[in-house]
């Protein structure tokens, strides 16, 4: 089971879209799946409301990144409701999504070093729930007229990875990736400790 | 399906320690699950590594809350290996960790209300993944002095939640939540496409 988990972070490393392609569920590994975006729900505070009842929120760049941007990924035509949230992004549905996002990911990071810890893996039934920590050493492309890489910069990120078994393996069907902020970050204030 | 996350969300808001606490898987409903912590993987630079060769890293207060903050949550004592994310923290496992997170929380939010958009639902097998966004607005207890709230807070946080069928019902295995940071957020310079 680890060795899936750390088969998608080595093919992160080596910048290969295609093996990370490739450790995504597709519509074939899913069948027995079903996929559908929530109605709206009368009975409570926290049901979900219309999202014309909510303020647009502006959303980074990257997810509008390409002339191919289709809306609806709930479509079904996307493939299987995979879904990935990287640090302090919106979450992306869908293979079309997802995989776009890796291909900006790649075409815009020179370097990237995972040193994984904290790894502990639940499995049940056909899935397996993958939580670790991501101590991530990256740099961008050179500045112009330099042949030398752009500044490293650590980052410290925990993610949720889930995995379905197929007849090919272990395939993510889910990453969830997230700054862990420092101790004095109180942008989260009503949830530190008294 | 929805049902059981706007449960968990409304449990929230009602500051119902008990609610939340019966959403979360326990043992006796991970009787077939197996967990483990992963083992040092020797083929690749992705690999793990002994935690020991990482410095250490700050960790949130939260994690130190309670004199009973037990060592070894994947010791198996803790019950089966549940998972929790809260903006910008890192990744508390077991029973123990993650319900105690909930108390401190609690005991420090005086008013939270969730509302819900994005509401997308994939099931397989008996497992169902969940993800929206969490538009919050909370507010923490009143200042000294003062019968009124402390000042309400918005937040922009997107989730992803595993829950697994069980006899009663769909529960918690587990939630990942992380803030959606603001378009001119460039801690992630290399996630932004060119």
């Amino acid at each position: 089971m680890e060795l899936a988990n750390t088969a998608f972070y080595e093919a992160l490393e080596r910048g290969d879209f295609d093996g990370v392609s490739d450790l995504w569920l597709d519509a074939a590994d899913l069948a027995d799946a079903e996929t559908y975006a929530g109605t709206p729900d009368t009975g409570g505070d926290a049901g979900t409301i219309p999202e014309a009842a909510i303020v647009p929120v502006p959303l980074p760049d990257a997810d509008t990144g390409g002339p191919d941007d289709a809306e609806g990924p709930e479509s079904g035509s996307d493939g299987p409701a995979i879904s990935c949230v990287h640090p302090g992004w919106p979450v992306l549905t869908g293979r079309g999504e997802v995989l776009r996002s890796y291909a900006l990911i790649m075409a815009n990071t020179e370097y990237i070093q995972f040193f994984l810890t904290d790894l502990k893996v639940s499995v049940a039934g056909d899935t397996a729930l993958v939580t670790c920590t991501e101590n991530i050493l990256s740099g961008g492309p050179a500045p112009q007229d330099s042949e030398e890489l752009g500044p490293l910069v650590g980052q410290l990120v925990v993610a949720t990875n889930v995995f379905r078994r197929t007849p090919d393996g272990w395939k993510l069907w889910s990453h969830h990736a997230s700054p862990v902020l420092a101790e004095s970050g109180d942008e989260e204030g009503d949830e530190t400790p008294s």
